[in-house]
């Protein structure tokens, strides 16, 4: 299994809005196939691996890290191909997460004779499509917040300078997060400061994920750099919009919410269209926002060991808070030097 | 050398205002005496081994984490000591940082026809010793700045809330920090906000570090928990120095730099006292004014994994910077959890 998941962590700046998935035929002890789920519309991981084991697959043991699909798609149900091909047992690390197909697949192999086990491995399964996990089981993409600040927890001067506080191989880093997600999100008032592509350039990964600008009050220029993208705004002005839209823009209203473009309601919709996880870039506001919403899944903090002072630019903006209980609280996930500085991942407790 | 840096380290909480000095004293491979330096008066570490050792010690080598002393002071010279046992040879493993007796017990030795060398661990031995090294070289004490701030680089609620930011197993930590130093110092802005009394606690080291409290405006009330304390401060007004005094202060004026009690003139009055290490707990203003000038030799940062946002009170006060290449910076030397939190200790660049 522990070969499977890595297997399937090959797809993970690709299968969007796919899951990522990993299987390895094993008969006699000895892996008599493997694969990969590459990108939508091409072949699940299982099909690869049949491929590759032929009639070596007749009465094997398949590890896969999700549960065989059990729908005719864009290609026939996994659990279908592993009854044909003959395997003797099925293990899998999770089940489906979507509430609706999950455990059709494992019905099928039972009902089919073979052998099916669920479980192992099943943390490392999960945090591998966290992102596609949440996005069936609670309509809303996995949301990952960067930032990249001093140990002071500052992210730009009183002057907006911060290029830069964190080192190219922190920036390099980023990039890998940008390429795995699959939509970017960020404010209007970093569009409007810094004016970011805010794209994948270090690696190809033949695609751009989507770039997603959450703007209350529509100010993002027809010739931001960000563009295409979509834009989340209150009330679009028609001049305005038709400006954005002839740019590439799409331009989507949104409900309000504390004054702004309801968040919820925005990662809802960005997961109707399949966005599996978000990468957030923001300034402090929409840092803020989504933090007081608690709508922080993952955060990814790159800190350089400097220190600017109380004037410069902090990392979250919001209402004071009256007591320390009411605090945003992690637990560290990962610690770990990157170049000079400091990466921390951090998840909600 | 490992062995004799182990025995040194085990006067780290007690030989102030002395180094901490191990010796360890080997014949045909096995080690036939171990000594270290407990408090000032008390034998010194070479005297312990050579104890230990008795007729051992003659054709002997015997490591040392500090050139054997040359002078007579409260205790015999220990250079002398090593002749008179006869030990064939000495490895030390730095020469006595104090410029006007260095390498004079290394020549004693030498004259005697001992073989003697120097560097072995060097960088072990000025790091145990960085006070005292800080002190012989520069007339300064080693400025230790702890914090305990959250990750979003907040030491306290805008209502100045701040206990708990860190858990209790960093707090543990700090204590470690302050039974080490010869003197912590703070500001009258923490002496009045919180009434600390700034003293070891967790554990008996037969002594407790001076307390010293930067107070240019002599705000420091005689019935702080501080006290007995040094109040440095501008003026002192006749009537409040008395009351202080009268409380177990100590009132020294200073000469005034940037609006405030000139901090090198304190830190060199300090050194001329005999204080090797100051570990400093302080507010903003006393944190920001001691990275401004420069002064901070090592930054030990508790990180709590929270965020409180940016209302809250941050580490540095000071002038706004205009430029990133002005940032206070520093290189990670160790990182590790304490409980849930983080601390980095930084040294700077």
């Amino acid at each position: 299994m522990a070969r499977a998941l890595q297997l399937a962590a090959r797809g993970l700046y690709t299968t969007t809005p796919n899951p990522r998935v990993g299987c390895v035929i094993v008969r006699d002890g000895a892996v008599v196939g493997e694969g990969w789920h590459e990108r939508a519309g091409a072949p699940h991981a299982e099909v690869h691996a049949l491929k590759a084991a032929g009639v070596a697959a007749r009465g094997a043991t398949a590890y896969v890290t999700l549960e065989p699909c059990s729908h005719h798609g864009r290609t026939p149900p996994c659990a279908e191909a592993l009854v044909d091909a003959g395997v003797a047992r099925v293990v899998a690390a999770m089940t489906d997460p979507n509430p609706l197909v999950a455990g059709r697949g494992i019905s099928i192999l039972t009902l089919a004779g073979i052998r099916a086990e669920v479980g192992l491995m099943e943390a490392e399964a999960r945090a591998l499509n966290a992102g596609f996990v949440s996005r069936m089981t609670r309509q809303r993409p996995w949301v990952r917040l960067k930032t990249a600040s001093t140990l002071d927890g500052k992210t730009a001067l009183a002057n907006g300078a911060s290029q830069w506080i964190t080192g190219a191989a922190a920036r390099a880093d980023v990039q890998r997060l940008r390429a795995r997600a699959c939509a970017i999100l960020t404010g209007s008032g970093t569009v409007l400061a810094d004016n970011p592509r805010m794209n994948v350039r270090d690696f190809d990964i033949g695609r751009q994920p989507l770039r997603v600008v959450v703007d209350s009050g529509l100010r993002t220029p027809a010739d931001a750099a960000i563009l295409p993208a979509l834009i989340a705004c209150r009330h679009a002005e028609p001049g305005a919009r038709a400006a954005l839209e002839a740019a590439g823009a799409e331009v989507v209203e949104f409900p309000e919410a504390d004054g702004r473009v309801d968040l919820a309601a925005l990662l809802a919709r960005l997961a109707q269209r399949g966005i599996n996880e978000v990468h957030v870039e923001a300034g402090a506001a929409l840092n803020g926002a989504l933090l007081t919403a608690g709508l922080v899944d993952e955060w990814v903090a790159y800190v350089a060991p400097m220190a600017v002072g109380d004037d410069a630019r902090g990392l979250f903006a919001g209402p004071p808070l009256m007591a320390l209980a009411d605090a945003a609280r992690f637990r560290l996930h990962d610690v770990r030097q990157v170049g000079d500085d400091l990466r921390l991942t951090l998840l909600p407790t």
